[in-house]
């Protein structure tokens, strides 16, 4: 296991070694995102991808929640359908709008117009935003790289944006299992290619998010996600502390623990004594305050952190949101969060 | 109790007070809509709200799947706005892009746009399609009424249209909580009315719809939905059989259970096994079929809709899928579907 010994702040490393520390670390999904106004100023003048492949840029936007929040970890700032772009797809990330692929796989044909071969080289401006954040870090918090899962870049890929219940690409991996296992088995090789890339930049830790797990019943989360996410967590759990986050995917928790991962993250649908149980001791829990909580009114957000922070008990817990940050929370709902994280004692 | 004992098929209502059958019964959410080339037909040349409000036309659609797929219940046509309709507000449903609510609810004045005391008075016109449907039905197959639960609906009041997250209506209830439970007991009350009405008419059996149900964390749900939809059970389920569906609300299934309802519905993300393990033994399931695999070849929908009978095992259970059938579902997939279960007998 690879440890930066410059790190001043390593209380989410050493939470997730199952170490004792001080107090729970906190960071919040999308931290880097449409809340800050820093963030918006930014926006206004660079396209996403412009924001995304600038490694100057990224790094801003990557270290404002560190400075304005004060959040024990950065996480890159960057965007999971890089690597279907990568991989030869065109993607638009529209703002306010979301995602679309214009040219959704639908064929074994549509699988020869990408590849997976050399296409982790595509994203050296990830490898080099790294490398100038964790310079400009400078060993404050540990930085956090990630990427999708197989399973959620799939549904990307196939139904061509965003969904509710992504039913095209569902359908997709049900009327031609053979492709979409083929398509999976491209961005898992990719994706292992890209992390280890990530962590050869400087990444700290890493995490999988699998944003639509949820919408799978358990059988098919197993065949057309988790043994994929397992190869990935193979291939990096050696080398750098790494965290599952396969949203909504609660009845798999016991087999996402045994992927060998060190850290589970979960959503507020899930209470922490029933998701402890589900994932056993031997693993960090990372969440799960309700993202739509941070609107009530501060003194709530206080009472209902530290209810959280109680809940989960001492020891491997990371404090986060259950999912992203939205965009209308005011900075100051988000500080008093953070804030009551950080001067919360367990009795 | 009230039975109608001129029912020739009575498996659902026996299955739904825990008496011996000889089969699992089968229906399927939104059976009477838009997989249906029928359904189409009639899409082509009324408005939704004249199909909802004229009864013959509401009568032709119910009786569609039971006459072309054969399901063991028919269930009213009709949609869960209706309620805010008759509550004073407009609500327009486009084909294609979901319903719209352009006035919606966001203060104390806004509340006194609406009305509860008579609302259910402005729903004559679905009473009138349910004597007309069960009169059609002439005891062919039992008649579900419904009703959406009192969260799902300020989920639409409150944010005006559809959403994955409704965050607008989470933060209307974390910001305004006297507000929300005020919308919230107005809409009970409405509803309560209405069904009673339904059931006056000649419903068979109700199930209340709680579609936003698994956007609220445990304690949130039984604040802002449960204790609205115990007192909605309470007012019925001793004049006909009850199921309530709180779709992804599966943490809350024990105290979903402890309502009195005589059925509790499903989806496709939990287990049978630990669905039954948290509703406890005396209360009837159904589901929880993922509506997306009715997309998979017709063989597939045989074996798997077998292995979901297996899984549930003999008695209190009635097959359905764990949400709305998709428009692209080929009908001769739906007739697999049911008719797997009619032929499927436990060993």
């Amino acid at each position: 296991m690879r440890r930066d010994n410059n790190l001043k702040n390593d209380l989410i490393i050493r939470t997730l070694l199952g170490e004792q520390t001080e107090r729970t670390p906190v960071w919040m999904m999308r931290q880097a995102g449409r809340y800050l106004p820093e963030y918006i100023a930014l926006r206004n003048k660079y396209s996403f991808f412009e924001r995304c492949q600038t490694p100057e840029l990224a790094c801003e936007i990557t270290l404002q929640p560190v400075d304005i929040v004060g959040v024990d970890a950065a996480i890159l700032f960057s965007d999971i359908l890089v690597v279907p772009q990568a991989m030869g797809m065109e993607v638009q990330l529209i703002e306010k709008q979301g995602p679309l692929l214009p040219e959704p796989i639908k064929t074994a044909a549509d699988l020869n117009r990408i590849y997976s071969a050399g296409a982790a080289g595509n994203l050296e401006y990830v490898y080099d935003a790294i490398r100038m954040i964790k310079k400009e870090l400078d060993g404050r918090v540990p930085l956090i790289g990630f990427a999708g899962a197989p399973w959620t870049l799939l549904c990307y890929m196939v139904q061509g944006k965003g969904s509710k219940t992504f039913d095209e690409a569902k359908g997709f991996c049900y009327q031609n299992p053979k492709l979409a296992h083929q398509l999976l088995q491209m961005i898992t090789d990719v994706t292992i290619e890209y992390l280890k890339g990530q962590i050869a930049a400087g990444a700290d830790m890493l995490q999988v998010f699998d944003s639509w797990g949820g919408l799978l019943n358990k059988q098919d989360f197993e065949t057309f996600s988790l043994q994929y996410i397992r190869q990935i967590v193979a291939a990096i759990k050696d080398e750098v502390p790494t965290i599952v986050f396969a949203k909504g995917a609660w009845s798999s928790l016991g087999e996402m623990a045994a992927t060998g991962a060190h850290g589970l993250g979960i959503d507020w649908c899930i209470e922490a004594q029933q998701a402890r149980q589900f994932a056993g001791d031997k693993i960090t829990l990372q969440g799960n305050y309700d993202p739509a909580r941070l609107l009530a009114p501060v003194e709530e957000i206080q009472q209902t952190t530290e209810a959280m922070l109680r809940a989960f008990g001492p020891g491997r817990h990371i404090a986060n949101l259950g999912h992203g940050i939205l965009p209308n929370v005011p900075v100051a709902h988000a500080k008093a969060f953070v804030d009551t994280v950080k001067a919360f004692r367990h009795a």
